[in-house]
């Protein structure tokens, strides 16, 4: 050891042990390996590598892809940005190409506030808050009301949020769907929760199992677990099912029954190719007219993103969650942790704003909105089936249809062989398996031990956001080498 | 009980203790009653008020109230969020006063982002980083390495995964002066760790006493609490004072002594009167040329931030921190960690590149952003001294001169009397005064026990961020009146 090794204050023994038992595989060594590469590459220093270019497969970020932002958004965002533009109306309109209706929603956004370098309330600025509301109110055919959202960092802000007022000591457990985006069993091991997890069916296009849930629930309090909610990600990721009707009154039926919280992570709400996507709080308000009192006091959060979907704006940071059904004193102290943190990004929150309150029909800015939005959605759909194509051309691969979002999760089966080259490098096999396809390809996924799977199964996630199909001829061709290999 | 009472999941006394014992008044309840007077006066309701204005004095919040954003920033920013404009250069150029260097930054930015809507990488994007370094460097004429800058949400957001890195078990200690920006104490609460308050010297301009440092450690280690790190906010908040190089040093040296991480807040860097501001890192890199050695062993992180000197951009949560020192099994830690919430707003994250390389001389933006640059410090130093006079005026009241920040922080003498009055109500004394000051004035301030104080010393913080000296002359005549109701 060296001197300053045993002098520094912190080394890794000592730090906070929560933080080091908290596992992110999305951006972890294969994607800091790729990252690598990238550079390499971008330094034109790459002519030892077998392909020249990578393709970041691992990460919902579409616009790091091809995807191109709304242009709706992106113009009234410059001129939240600059809002001296606003004194050239004649100049946007006629040589910019700016329709009236990015004009006036830039100055009302401005109105609401003021500017975008400005902190806005914790919460997010109120006539913002009130747009949400009225989206959620067209989605569902009920009301919502402005104080019960919370514009946030990202919808992972919001889990976050949640999580730290849900868990009140180490024996608090949440319920987490097996697979699931990574953010919930990291969350829980900062702090020092339980994740209770309950497995998806991969044969029922991945449902979920009351009989599964109840099991794990079951074993969870057997074992001194204080179950207090269950996190349940609809539309699925990695998985993309979109939950039917039954499933989630199941759901509710459960979270009724033991006195759950129902954390509803809806941020591919609108990436959904087969069934409909249906609301947790739709689904709450139908059952509590339906049966009224039986579900009354059900406690359920719901979020969305402007990270996913056809806006794709991961880089913004803008997100919201929905408080229904909450005690107003548990509600003030999810205010005042928020407000530790300041405010979620202001202009993040005005892309919330367009993204639920969108160019419509009879808008100056509607046609070409509508002509991107779906462009965007019937690229999505025609590269996941292009990808799904693919899957079927290889050995030991099998992959459910795709549903929606932006993954797909493809079962593979490993030879033995490679089984033990994996040991020998200290290596899960899926994890193996990947580290090789970056290796040999240049593609980054994530292997899918990083999201939980069923015992003996193994899998990995890829978006199909790429474009084109060459590169999917590459994990083609790469999976046909690997299999002669350790034939 | 109501029965939705008892059968919630969640109510105050079961949920997260340690989020309930954080506290952060600077967005408390006086500044949610605020925001209901500023709602009621918007809605035109405010008949029975007596204030026609809320004047927001809480929140260094520039561009609340009348600063203007540096257009520099704001047109890159324009183009970044609209990079179609980009194709219309000499629209930009000759009928919105767009200069040449505006394009080329953005063209580069953009060639370094690719879209302000992808993620980044989670530390934020590389070349971003190389302009913090680089800044770092041509600051205090040592060199800074790319790897060691970590972008943030805001410096707040820095300061959370600083501490929750460090913050290994219950007995885990950080060094905090009192008075300071809550955001310390409240992250310290929700990590259920130990905060080791040491007292800044009122009488010595606010100073770094080593005396009281080493009292308030020893006292800490007798009491069980393993300190590890002290925190140091430099220019001070909510004082405002730049510590000489003789502090500085001390703390250093300290630090070596104890074998602490030292945690230096430099986010008003920029804001400074009087004084000089040096840089921990400077220092540090001094005296480990001075005293071969001693020094080389000693973790130091340094925030910055985009929200506070004259750029103003709160709203838009840019900053980073750069670890010196660190081990790096400690920094891979610490990277897992913020990679868990993605990466910090893209957008934010230009802001900083262009706060740490703004125009320079020759170039066509500068002398514009000089104007503005140079116009508002003096604006804000000649807001700090009227409300330095103001305070004069008021009886029992004593304010250090201005040195720099955004804030002023006055001792205030409250009557017996008074102090009566405000127990009956339940409320510290100065929390009484400055509800009051809310009621008849219209302008929210912070009551000093929010940031820290000596036991039997009131104080209240208020920006000198507002316009003109009507406000001024509000506190003045509301301070003379309070004094002869209950004198």
């Amino acid at each position: 050891m060296s001197s300053t090794e045993v002098l520094r204050a912190l080394n890794y023994s000592n730090i906070n042990p929560h933080v080091k038992a908290a596992k992110y595989a999305v951006r972890g060594e294969l994607a800091v390996r790729s990252e690598e590469y990238r550079a390499k590459l971008a330094k034109g220093e790459g002519k030892d590598l077998p392909f020249d270019t990578v393709i970041a497969a691992n990460i919902g970020n579409p616009q790091q892809l091809d995807q191109k932002p709304i242009t709706f958004f992106r113009q009234v965002a410059s001129l939240l940005e600059n809002p001296q533009l606003l004194e050239h109306e004649d100049v946007l309109i006629n040589s910019l190409g700016y329709k009236s209706d990015v004009i006036e929603r830039a100055r009302w956004l401005l109105k609401e506030v003021k500017s975008v370098g400005a902190y806005s309330q914790s919460q997010g600025a109120p006539g913002l808050r009130e747009s949400v509301a009225k989206y959620i109110e067209r989605r569902d055919g009920y009301p919502a009301a402005p104080k019960d959202i919370y514009l946030s960092n990202g919808a992972s802000s919001g889990v976050n949020t949640l999580l730290h007022v849900i868990c009140a000591r180490p024996n608090t457990g949440v319920m987490v769907p097996i697979p699931q985006y990574p953010l919930y069993t990291a969350t829980l091991a900062v702090l020092d929760a339980r994740c209770v997890p309950y497995f998806l069916d991969e044969s029922q296009a991945w449902g979920t199992s009351l009989k599964e849930i109840r099991s794990a629930y079951e074993k969870a309090v057997a074992e001194g677990t204080d179950v207090k909610a269950i996190a349940i990600i609809n539309p699925g990721n990695p998985t993309g099912a979109s939950l039917p009707a039954e499933d989630i009154k199941a759901v509710l039926e459960f979270a009724a029954e033991k006195h759950l919280v129902v954390i509803a992570d809806e941020v591919y709400q609108t990436n959904v190719f087969i069934g409909e996507f249906i609301s947790f709080k739709k689904a709450l308000r139908d059952l509590q007219k339906e049966q009224p009192g039986k579900f009354d006091h059900i406690e359920l959060a719901s979020l969305h993103s402007v990270s996913k979907g056809m806006v794709g704006e991961c880089g913004h940071r803008g997100g919201y969650f929905e408080l229904v059904g909450f005690d107003p004193e548990v509600a003030a102290e999810i205010y005042k942790f928020i407000s530790i943190q300041l405010c979620p990004p202001v202009l993040g929150q005005c892309i919330v704003e367009m993204m639920v309150n969108p160019p419509k029909e009879g808008d100056p800015s509607y046609p070409l909105y509508k002509e991107e939005y779906d462009g965007i959605f019937n690229g999505l759909k025609k590269r996941a089936y292009a990808l799904y194509e693919a899957f079927k051309q290889m050995e030991g691969v099998k992959c459910n249809e795709p549903q929606g979002s932006m993954y797909l999760f493809p079962t593979i089966t490993i030879p033995p062989k490679a089984v033990e080259q994996a040991k020998k490098e200290g290596r899960q096999p899926d994890e193996f398996y990947c580290f090789r396809m970056l290796d040999k390809t240049g593609i980054c996924v994530v292997a899918g031990s990083g999201f939980g799977q069923k015992e003996g199964t193994l899998h990995f996630r890829t978006t199909f956001l790429a474009p084109g199909t060459e590169w999917t001829g590459r994990i083609v061709q790469f999976h046909k080498d690997f299999m002669e290999e350790f034939k």
